[in-house]
């Protein structure tokens, strides 16, 4: 009756050694979240179909995991959809249900429909799964975790100087040097749309300078030729982004340039206060830099953007991102709602630590000590002691048959097991305890379990 | 364009109180899973169809909850089912994916795909969510997270021992006192069936059994009747059941019952060892009791097995469960592989606490201390202080905006803050720090941030 096994493509197992390195992840991030003053909540895997449905575009409908009404669903199935094979119209008559793409859109939700239980401004983390039916490749997966930090109900240019201030904090923290953060302002992007007389054209514009990394700056060239910029326009507006030198620097250029656009001046002025206040304040490990390049895909930014990326020698896209938006509860009926929110993306910062070599080696040894099973009267003078250890919170467990000394020794090398502790007949007659390091194999005889827990206390510094 | 909001049926929103109080019983459940030797993995969400479909019986397969193929699904739909509306066959051609059910078969699935990567005996444990379409009621949800641990691939009875033990350390770190556990073996049960001959119908036998709490002995006779037992031997049977005494007593009686039945004799065997141990070891609350009514419904389990209850002054059913069980891998292929496992059900145990008010309060206050905002350059004075609190580990906020201080005190009333500082101009001029005790109104004047530091660390004791 066996079957042939495995997994749905684009997902995984993590065994052991991977939830500790992630749970360790997690738990910074939860750390700083926490001292920031954010706050957790968590919200259902799926949602209702049209909670989700054209809140992400055309591609991003298609990406939404589905799931089908229980029961017998073609009942109410839209025959007309079945007989001419239209899935999209069937879909919506046996599907009411859809899997979280992201954590915004059920946070825009989660707020609209609890506002009157809500203080605002409400800073909200979330770390939860989320599901895209894409096509997997490298470091891209159909489940992965999302962790999202974001403040409703407020406009303080203060929250951009503490968001990066958390990531500041939650790298320091994690023993991760060299990270960037880079820093634009969708004001500025649209002052340069209005100087170089491109306005209507912004969102062009913008999708073009997206992919900046990807196809450098001559494919960004001929995209914005395609759709119809002037060479000219081009050439000049380009020009801007080949400024070099100090983040002050940067911005007073930029100041010069923009000095007839309104919109554009009041995005130098929000960098100018974010980078000044930072500087008084002093960061710890990353470097702040102000790169109009930047564009940022998602449409519902509306001022700030960032994006954090790792180090120079780690081959790997941005880490982190984020920006200020508007309205992103309108959706759901609530207006006047501004916020600001980043993210986390734990699977690239897991590579990232991989890469480098920064997971200490504890997090991976899950179990301290075990005792060498040597029979029931053994086992059960062992059981004792081994009470007492684990009620001190050190991992301890005992083999569970009494086979040779010498296999049990093999499993604790495998298990990667810290310390192995024997109490046989003659240790039992003359109350000792042997307990072997396994590092070095050095043993040493102890009278008392009060003896072996500052023995391990001590020796686990 | 605002829409009628909403979630799905049997679906929840966990906000900060509820995160933070569930993520309290987790970690709890995590601290002892570790110490006591269990290391933790995680499967996908969804499996494919056939590693979940025909594991849970035909109710269990109309429970699961099945994805829709992305893309043009139909295209590949299977035609004359489709024609026919008959959805258990078209189902299988468009959906290639399910919901997790349970913990246990993806376990089982995991232990089998990854066997060679496995250091055996295997103690893991895994706490993720699960989703049944069943009808929702109270306590009962769509979408709820298990927390199993097993161990796999041994069959020392000391594992028993120690899962009763992990149950109890759990319980008392909880501080949720007066729980018993129900303890019996499936050979009692075959035993019992042996000596009083219905052994054909020992599955009819456990069925009825298993309904005891809810309808009652005479429900149980009742159900028997109608499954052909013989009135005597129900008579007789049933007498079993008023066992009164001590666990040693229950079983030395029915050691003599059984005395002719070699299986019941072993499953007595096996409790009396388990009984013996935990009394010599002791337990620290929980209290147990062998209870040879109990069967636990699900087929797989081969030998002991124990169900949690609540304290009798809360009227909540089984808060946990478990047993030992053969071959739970062989439906992929890995034979003699022996286990045994318990779960703890989150959901109720947190209603348990919620009604024993054994929350403690400090969990639910998720800020420490708020800075009232008197303005910008207030803001950077208070913004240096702050980043040190943070750095210590004490979340701290400021208020986003210079507004009224009366409705800044007010948020920090709503938002159950313990300490509101106050730095305005004058403090600033003469270098001092003003704290307010929110649950009492006291105030005091502080002459640096480590006094701060200091007053906050002393004071939270």
């Amino acid at each position: 009756m066996a079957q042939k096994i495995g997994i749905p493509k684009g997902t995984r197992d993590f065994n052991p050694e991977m939830v500790q390195k992630r749970n360790y992840i997690l738990n910074i991030f939860r750390k700083h979240f926490k001292t920031f003053g954010f706050q957790p909540i968590e919200t259902p895997s799926f949602e209702n179909y049209d909670t989700l449905i054209g809140k992400y575009g055309k591609e991003g409908d298609r990406l939404i995991f589905k799931i089908l009404n229980s029961g017998d669903y073609l009942k109410k199935a839209n025959t007309a959809a079945l007989l001419d094979k239209n899935t999209a119209e069937l879909t919506r008559s046996i599907s009411e249900k859809a899997l979280r793409y992201d954590l915004t859109v059920p946070f825009a939700r989660y707020v609209v429909m609890h506002q009157n239980q809500i203080v605002f401004p409400f800073k909200r983390y979330q770390i939860q799964t989320v599901w895209r039916a894409d096509r997997p490749q490298k470091g891209r997966f159909r489940e992965f975790c999302q962790c999202d930090a974001d403040v409703l109900g407020g406009k303080s240019l203060w929250q951009e100087v503490e968001l990066i201030q958390l990531y500041d904090t939650v790298f320091k923290d994690l023993c991760l040097e060299g990270v960037t953060i880079q820093l634009n302002h969708r004001k500025i992007l649209s002052g340069i749309a209005e100087v170089f007389n491109f306005k209507i054209q912004l969102g062009d514009f913008m999708v073009a300078l997206d992919k900046l990394t990807k196809i450098g700056i001559e494919g960004v060239k001929k995209e914005l030729l395609q759709k119809g910029f002037k060479e000219k326009t081009i050439e000049k507006t380009l020009s801007l982004f080949s400024f070099e030198g100090t983040n002050v620097d940067k911005l007073s250029k930029l100041r010069q340039i923009l000095s007839t656009s309104t919109i554009g001046l009041e995005g130098i002025a929000d960098l100018e206060f974010i980078c000044e206040k930072l500087e008084f304040l002093g960061l710890q490990t990353i470097e702040l830099m102000v790169d109009i390049t930047l564009a940022r895909g998602l449409h519902y930014y509306t001022g700030t953007i960032f994006e954090v990326f790792a180090p120079k020698t780690v081959a790997m896209g941005a880490i982190g991102g984020g920006g200020r938006y508007d309205e992103l509860t309108r959706i759901f009926g609530l207006e006047n709602v501004e916020g600001i929110g980043i993210s986390f993306g734990l699977d690239r910062i897991y590579m990232v630590m991989e890469t480098l070599d920064l997971f200490p080696k504890q997090i991976t040894s899950s179990l301290q000590v075990l005792f060498i099973n040597f029979g029931e009267k053994e086992t059960l003078y062992a059981m004792q002691i081994i009470t007492q250890l684990r009620n001190c919170g050190i991992a301890t467990d005992i083999y569970p048959k009494a086979i040779k000394v010498q296999k049990q020794m093999q499993y604790s090398h495998k298990r990667n097991i810290s310390y192995v502790v024997m109490i046989g007949e003659e240790e039992i007659q003359n109350q000792t305890i042997i307990v072997k390091k396994m590092v070095d194999g050095s043993q040493k005889k102890l009278y008392s379990t009060e003896e072996l827990l500052t023995f391990l206390n001590i020796d686990n510094r």
